[in-house]
């Protein structure tokens, strides 16, 4: 039995450094900081001055990065990398970024992270031109077009390197409908780009000189490398020898940052959009704790994800914060099917209720969000079996009423708990005594808003609201997701 | 480069079932539980009403016992197991225990928790009366023992089963000196002693009317199964298809728990020895802000080991609890030669300071030890580089200045930091503004004692004062201790 | 150290089967009896009426189609499959065929055995089109060719299923250059198709009314099915429900069949172009004791491909044949490095001289090629050391004086023994008392012609003349072939 | 489907080297060159002046052995090695000699062909005696012989370095019943032994000054090294620094060579006990001719083993000798389990009939032997769709009516097809028009024999005639034999 997953999940995490003896070797640390965006694959392609050098591996990054000889051999002063979580379906090599490919002007290696709304379309305009794809990654699509793409008239400045290779890429990001955080790279130059609406992070770091583009800023502070700013929404730059420029060719949108990223995804080290997670996560316990108080003894984290807004909680309702919950750290990701009179196994391989202090007590427990459910019944059930009087559950997001097509791997909607049910059928279902979760405005406030504008809201929130700021081409159409493929493929 | 380890390690926990239907895959689940005793490797031995099955492989449990085939070829309805830590040189299948060995009686299975002192002694003799030693285990003396031993007269309750095969067992185990908790099963019975001084834990339990040994509770809990009581030290149980018989043949000595399964060994969520784990270590947190208050404005934990009582420092001081430094979740056990650049790399694989909680303030470091110190000088200089204005530590043990022989891996005497410094030294080597260890009174008071007796101290806490209850007789005569072997072999 | 590969190697075999419910088990046992022919890599796809299902790995056929598991994913009634040498550089999966593309008419799975000599000039038109290459096979220009291809008029009987995508097929072989012989499949149907000189064998079989396409026939005898007919240079066969539609749709040529595949590529139990190839080797020998007698005490072949010409050579002279060389039949593919001491160990793994037939005696050596000579050397330097008064060596080729570029593994041209000494100058480098090689028109003779017709002779024999009979574009032109790539990847 | 093993099996080989620089690398060659003795298995154990060194693996000597680096930790100038067969049940590595073990006088390593007719006995004594048995070899009862030994009074020149270790090993050889040829190694010296019936091969070679033990001369060629002498039967050879010693402490009995090395185990190229292996088999196959004469257009071995009784036979008989089934080199040792529909696909995994030369000829076939009649059916029926008209079959060895006990993988009695079946009988089994098999005394006389003595026959041929030389004590008793275990393990 698979550990249950239920939670939202991430979907990739990438990350480049332009111009760095030691290129490969960073890479590989930062994807390890980044792996909690994603542990289903990870891949490096690097640059030597002559050629690319690729590996691709599944698992996480240090199974197979931490050896001396594949970092070797990924030779060159520029790299990029990128990790991913599986989605559905046979988890291929093939389907593991960076993707490589050869075009007229040479190699390009790209890493993304985010999802196309319009690759289905996209790949079947494609696939009736002649274009032949390899993997079942949305990403593919962006590869083709630059492939196909024409020069458009000059818009760059002169100074630039390889003017119509950028060309051609903006020519072929401007036809993407989506989300996109991503990193290239040429024989020339390293190019990060983030889609208008800048729904993905991507931060600007230096080391030693050489610039680097990461998914969060806490793939910097592993390497000690200086977080320099985010990219900005719809910005896409260039880093070559002459340095970084920045470019602007799409026109400007209200940005959509993800608030889910502050929620759960997103390190809490990272700072992110300019705010630090951990302190967004206590201030929505603060929060919590004023829009849904409760008289009990302690706050007890759901770990890990639950504590930052669990201390928040427990320090604004002046209550004793408690590990009542005690995590295994020797988790794999795969255990025995549960002899059948094994209760909740599955969370009980993950945590275990910490009997003498929660006995004969009433418990807030904290957790980051509800998806599916599941997991909160099995831990509610093995917190009262280990004697808690009362519990209490307080969530540190909204209800989760609407599913991500944006680059986070959600359960279809008709699976979220919130998506049919009031809070106190949920409260039912899950076996407390309250219920609450933090209200979209509180939310909004823990980030640093006012409040929500509910006209242009300052985040994208759909999860939450049901509120999609970018169109779900494939989704309206009908047309198969272009992950589909007449292919079934192992290894 | 392997992750600093830069910690005390226990060095084995044991499990055993007798009687239920599902005995390995409960077995597999409480190994699991128990991982944080011993990561190297683990084995299971069950025994299905005719034959023996053994298996046993490097790694995590859930690296290999997650197979269902592997369970399913264990079968029986009682089964034994062991996890374990490499010591020195290489780690071998061979050591992996359960070891198993067949007799004039049929075949017996044996688990081990603990350390002989006199090891080497007891091999030197065996061999020269024809023994043939296949591992380079103490163990493995216990089982020549069994296997050499005569019978000695009577002295165990007629209704026992296999009395003969009982005086034998006891017979070996009044020859050991050391410690030991010990899980050992044959054709007809399942057997737990714990060495008279009770030095590792050992505990029963009771699932399904199946009973369970296990090295601590949280490996009960996990099955869903029922506490019964704690072995007592120099207890030996019989456990057959009659019930539990109960044996007390050792003279009687002041028992001598080691104090260190509260500081570092257990499981926060065990209860050892009476008492729950978590609130010790809090207890210890809360004492030791009386004990060395400081004036600063938050108590940030090392996670994980430190965070119990940086909740009863911070509880205790009136200070907040914060989350100073993120621990990354997905480190595996080895990664890249550090690129020459990086600072303090093996720290970050693991942690990073959360610069904007910490940048500007006055920080309670707390940590559980301090061993070598490595780790605690690059932790605070991350630390300091993240902006902490001031940096004082407090560390939930007493200063470590002495080796331990009694089933602990933990570095030689003159590597310990505390073995031939003042507190004033180790100060200014850690590069703190403040440092200070409880007390070993107030590490006595928080496990619920009044004081440390300093005649006859109710624990083993030879690692911080020298003071050794149990003869180190291999290492007092100079002989070469038992792990030595004429062969090395790998696989 | 790799074993030393002193032979020409053929590059490719190639397998199909439609309409049979046990398609892939088929494949998969064909391939194993074409392992000869390629021993890198394998792979099968089928279709089973949904969806396309594919499976690849590096090392032979019984490596890893030997699973049942492996075989049941790939269900279907119709699949295809390819065994594949190595070239020169990185062994990668991406590589090894057949390869799979979607179009817009659907999925296509293609394994090609032969060479394009044009595949450098296609693929750099192609990529300059926006095509993105992601294996280094010339087989790829294949299928982009496919899919870029634009429906010509038709030519197709207008019964055939799916006229659009076979004419697309067709334009795409008609852009080709060089040699093939390859097997196709779609939804709908399977494709057979060979170039219009007919460089490369394949032949048309039939098991329980299904019938399939194999590189030779002893792939249809493990089978148990029934030799139909060779596919006819030029010729395309369409085989689907229906049943099978031949095509001819290119100008007619001089056939140029490759001699070498009577020489050493098909086994010697195929039967190739009407001819047993047994029994061509058989009189090769035959030829070659009449062209080159010798005064001799035994005929001793180089096992084992040199057995059959030996038989032939001793019943022609009245010589017994003797097994002086003993084979090990054990040997991996790589082994130990030599230690310094040791002459000629590697062909001691494989090779060993039985001193008591032939110490003291007149030896004929009877070998089927020299490619290099370095394997001559050593083999004859044993013989000698083992005793043998005079060694006399029989080659059952012409001297290998040019490099094959038709989907053979051949040496420089600088590299051949032959390219630039004289019979005697060989004779002195290997070191026999006599040396000769069958003359170019006893070869010819051998398989069943009156003799090399001088103007345009029968087979293809560019290997022993130097007249290439298909134009080497991209050699000549000093293109890049397609092999190289910007990317360098493993795995 | 594993393919069928339809032959006698050798349990093992055996080779050591005292004294050179690069002792580890010559013994995985030598071990290389000894395959065919045993493929299930293989190790080395060497002594670099302080300490044994081991690796054990399953699979080819060249799977394992072929890695330098496992080569250059096996440090030393004296090695052993070892490579067997699996006898029944779960292969393990614990079974995977040469054993080690730790006595009072230091390490011994001990790798030994043949079996212990009394092993049974043996370790029901010792482990009554409270020896412990880790492998369910016979050997291991050997090791514990040696490590209970008492010295008993001298018999051995006093040179000899460590008289009394090898007082105590021979001591423990005399209490052995059954077969050996064993190589073991101490601090000191290596040794080789025979037991007084010679039943197995053991010969004495020299490289370079250093003395080698091995099964065979064929493991002598591949290094180069000369062949000294057989060792003879029961001898001990005691090599060291000053070279060779002999003794002969035994009885002297009426020697007893295995005539079923001539037949199939030894290889053919090897030399034993003086005579040339392919030789005999080829008078084998003249003595055949003579006695079972047959009117037919050629002789067709079965391959690999009955060629040179087939060339013997051609050559004799005034007939062709041809290659009428020919051999696929790449057969794995598993595969695909057979689709139904193909008839005989075991033997087509291995071996193809070569339609062409057969068809509508009269072939005699030639196997070595017959063992259960299921290949040789399967083979005949093969040659015969091939379109053989008429199939006589010519065995190289006397019916096989009696299993070994004498280190032979044999079948029961009631499973071999003579054991209760007239040669018509089994005629019509096999489906030939004739069948023959060499006589007893042809094939004493093909060994160079006048006739065998029916009262002490100069060879051990149990298999041929139930005349067991040695006891068999287990078998005899009822005992069980020393492979049962109590222990079920993998890995």
């Amino acid at each position: 039995m698979a550990l249950p997953v239920d939670k939202f999940r991430e979907e990739c995490g990438v990350f480049g450094i332009f111009g760095h003896d030691s290129a490969t070797a960073h890479v590989a640390l930062g994807l390890h900081a980044l792996q909690h965006r994603g542990q289903e694959g990870a891949g490096i392609v690097s640059f030597d001055g002559k050629q690319f050098n690729a590996e691709r591996s599944l698992g996480l990054v240090g199974d197979h990065f931490n050896d001396p000889k594949v970092i070797a051999q990924l030779r060159g002063r520029s790299a990029i990398g990128h990790v991913r979580y599986a989605t559905t379906g046979g988890t291929t090599l093939r389907n593991v970024q960076p993707l490589f490919a050869e075009f007229d002007f040479g190699g390009l290696a790209i890493a993304h992270n985010g999802n196309l709304t319009n690759a289905g379309a996209l790949k079947r305009e494609l696939v009736s031109r002649g274009c032949i794809f390899q993997s079942t990654t949305d990403t593919e699509a962006i590869v083709h077009l630059i492939a196909t793409a024409r020069e458009p008239r000059a818009m760059v400045p002169p100074a630039t390197a390889s003017p119509g290779v950028v060309l051609r890429i903006i020519e072929a990001l401007k036809q993407l409908v989506g989300t996109y955080s991503l990193v290239a790279m040429t024989q020339n130059f390293m190019l990060g780009a983030r889609d208008p609406y800048g729904v993905r992070p991507l931060v600007l770091g230096e080391l030693d000189g050489a610039l680097i583009l990461a998914s969060e800023t806490c793939a910097l502070d592993i390497l000690g490398a200086r977080f320099v700013r985010d990219i900005d929404p719809g910005e896409i730059v260039i880093i070559d020898e002459s340095g970084l420029k920045s470019l602007k060719p799409f026109l400007p949108v209200s940005p959509k940052f993800c608030v889910f990223e502050y929620v759960y995804f997103a390190r809490p080290d990272s700072i992110v959009e300019g705010t630090n997670v951990y302190e967004v996560r206590q201030r929505i316990g603060a929060e919590l704790a004023r829009e849904a108080p409760a008289d009990a003894d302690m706050v007890v984290p759901v770990p890990d994800s639950g504590v930052p807004a669990a201390i928040g909680y427990a320090h604004a309702a002046g209550l004793p914060f408690e590990l009542g919950i005690i995590r295994n750290h020797y988790v794999g990701r795969t255990f025995i099917e549960p002899a059948a009179q094994i209760r909740h196994l599955g969370v009980k391989l993950k945590h275990n209720a910490n009997r003498a202090t929660i006995t004969g007590k009433r418990v807030i427990l904290v957790d980051d969000s509800i998806v599916r459910g599941t997991t909160s019944v099995k831990i509610v059930d093995m917190v009262r079996n280990a004697g808690a009087k009362e519990v209490h559950m307080r969530v540190a997001s909204p209800p989760t009423t609407n599913s991500c097509f944006y680059g986070v791997d959600t359960p279809m909607r008709e699976d979220l708990l919130a998506s049919s049910r009031t809070i106190e059928e949920m409260r039912k279902y899950i076996g407390v005594d309250s219920l609450s979760f933090i209200s979209l405005d509180g939310l909004y406030r823990a980030t640093g808003q006012q409040a929500r504008n509910p006209k242009t809201p300052q985040f994208c929130d759909a999860c939450f609201s049901g509120e999609y700021p970018i169109a779900l081409t494939d989704f309206l159409s009908g047309d198969q997701p272009a992950q589909l493929s007449l292919l079934s493929e192992r290894g």
